[in-house]
Order: C-alpha cells, then sequence, then structure tokens
C-alpha cells in the first residue's frame, strides 16, 4: 500500500538553504490525478504554512463539492486522495491511525545514497507485502531537507537518463516512480 | 533518436469536439526538463495561433537570454531543445531538415487502438536505429484529434494503472513515456 508526501517544508533552495516553498496548483492536480491512476491510498500535501493549507482546501473544495465537482467529475475522483499536514509527523500519526501500521519511509533524491532501494525491489515489497503502507516521500524547490534523507528508512534509486541532466521537475519524479512501482506490467 | 511534438491543435475536449488549448508554462517547463534528463533531441510546442507562439517565445528567451539564464542555468540548458511549430507538417520538415531522415510518427492515446507497439518495443527500435527520427505526439486537452491518431505510423501503449482511472496529466504521460522508453536500465 502505497502513500505520496509532497513535502514544501523543510526543503532546500539551489543554493543548499532551507527554505519553505509554495503549494502550486498543477502539484495538486498532476500528483493527484497520477496518485489515482496507480492507485496510491493517500496523496498528503505537507506544509505548516497555515495559508497555504487554506489555498489547498479551497481547491480541493472547489472540485470535490463547488461548481467544479459537475464541471469536471475525473477531477472529482482525482481529489479525494489528498490530504493536508502540517509535517510529516501528523502524516505517520494520519497514516497509523487510518490503516493500523506505522508507516516505512522511503525519501526519494536525485542524488544516490547508502541505503538506496530500487524501484524493483520497492515493486515487490509493495506486491509481497499489501498491507504494509509505505509513504514516498518528495521534496519541492531543489529537494528534501538532509535530515528527512537521513531519517527515512529507505531512499529511493535516482531517476536517469542517459545524459548528466537530472533536473525533473517534481511531478515528473512522482509520476515516473509511481509507474515504476505500481504500473500493471507483463512482468 | 526521439523528438516530442506536443499538440495544442487539433485536440479534443471532454465532450469530444474540436477545441484548441492554450500552452502553460507548466507544460513548457515540465516536459523541456523531462525531455533534456531523457536525451529528447527536440521538443516541438505545436500550436499555429500566433500569440500563444509568442507567449512560448517570450518565456523561452527569458531563461535562455533574459535574466533567467543566470538565475538558473539549469532551466537553460533544458529550454535549448524547445522549438515552437504551426503544426505537425512544419515539425516534419523541421526534421527532415535538421536529422536528414523523414519522422517516424508515433502518437500516444490513453485508449488502445489497433495499431499498438509497446513501450518495451519501442524502446528497442530506438536502440537498434539510432538514426531514425521518432516523434512522439501527445495531445492537450482531453487528447489528440481522431485524425492525427488515424494518420499516425504508430500508436503506443497506454499506460495503466491498477485502477480503471486514467486521466493523467500530459506532463506526466510525458515523462512516464519517456522514462520507459529512455532511461537507463539494468536490461
Amino acid at each position: 500500500m502505497l502513500m505520496v508526501a509532497l513535502v514544501h517544508y523543510p526543503t532546500i533552495n539551489k543554493e543548499g538553504r532551507v527554505v519553505t516553498t509554495s503549494v502550486t496548483n498543477f502539484d495538486i492536480h498532476d500528483i493527484a490525478r497520477a496518485s489515482t491512476t496507480f492507485g496510491v491510498a493517500r496523496y498528503y500535501l505537507v506544509t505548516p504554512v497555515e495559508l497555504q493549507q487554506q489555498f489547498v482546501r479551497r481547491i480541493v473544495h472547489h472540485w470535490l463539492e463547488g461548481s467544479g465537482a459537475e464541471y469536471n467529475p475525473t477531477r472529482k475522483e482525482a481529489l479525494t486522495a489528498v490530504e493536508i499536514a502540517p509535517d510529516l509527523a501528523a502524516v505517520g500519526e494520519a497514516i497509523e491511525r487510518d490503516f493500523g501500521r506505522a508507516a516505512t519511509w522511503v525519501a526519494t533524491s536525485a542524488r544516490r545514497y547508502g541505503n538506496t532501494i530500487s524501484c524493483a525491489a520497492l515493486r515487490r515489497r509493495l506486491r509481497d507485502e499489501p498491507d504494509q503502507p509505505v509513504c514516498l516521500i518528495f521534496g519541492t524547490g531543489s529537494g528534501l531537507h538532509p535530515q528527512i534523507l537521513e531519517e527515512a528508512d529507505l531512499i529511493l534509486e535516482p531517476i536517469q537518463g542517459p545524459t548528466a541532466y537530472n533536473h525533473l521537475s517534481v511531478r515528473s519524479a512522482v509520476s515516473i516512480y509511481l509507474d515504476r512501482l505500481l504500473a500493471v506490467r507483463g512482468d
């Protein structure tokens, strides 16, 4: 059972400084749609900023119960998996409350670290232990604060194309990982 | 050799009617960054609307030569692959002019059609015939006009998660297909 957490604090900017990023409308929609396509149990938008939480609530409400629900029912379906949390501790509590087990935390990064797990290995683990909640953690800005990477149980292997360029948008990275971990395939 | 064409006309809306969609800033950036990560030779933004072409030119210019180039060199690198074209015929001419061969056209769709090619088969073809330009065609809105699907040489298999929901954003779909076709893998 897979969850996605999109972290807006603590993240780093391109100079490596700790920053709080803004939630974007595209982050909400694109990742909710990918999560629903691949059967992700929950998509947590993580920000401690009350105004940002309100922004997310307003958008989700528009599509779930406002005029958006009638205008585009497929958006409604996608956004039902969205939850808002102030920090990862709150995500952990929500997972334990809703799914009865403590989550396994899997951080993501464009760099390779020691405790890296391959997508193939995590795919097998999700298949073999379907009741264990696994929460993928994604950073906005230039990535997760190093402390989150240190505290995670595992770090997922970076996505590597045939070039040295590794600046995917977080929306692209989430989509690719969900496809690798959960797509229906011949294997 | 792979190219990506993102079509804003002719596409269909969710009622199946032919529409012209607007270029979004996220379509430009996310797909340019994914294209650069995976070594795509060109990313064509296809719109017949002159004002929309100007919008794209302005954004690309900001990051290639304006103040954005210094602020964020990785965006500059991503946007060098971007070109603007009024329609797919012009894309075909540009490919033939720049790469010396007529393109193979591979359309994408969330539905399955007769002349579908699997991602694995197209991945092998790209590897075995590295000099043949292959242009992946993506639709915005609710997808490509049926005529484009009919005229394409091949249609790429739809992305299928473990749910019946198949409303990925075009940014997610492009990212997933590029990963499937071009990612560095053990196989």
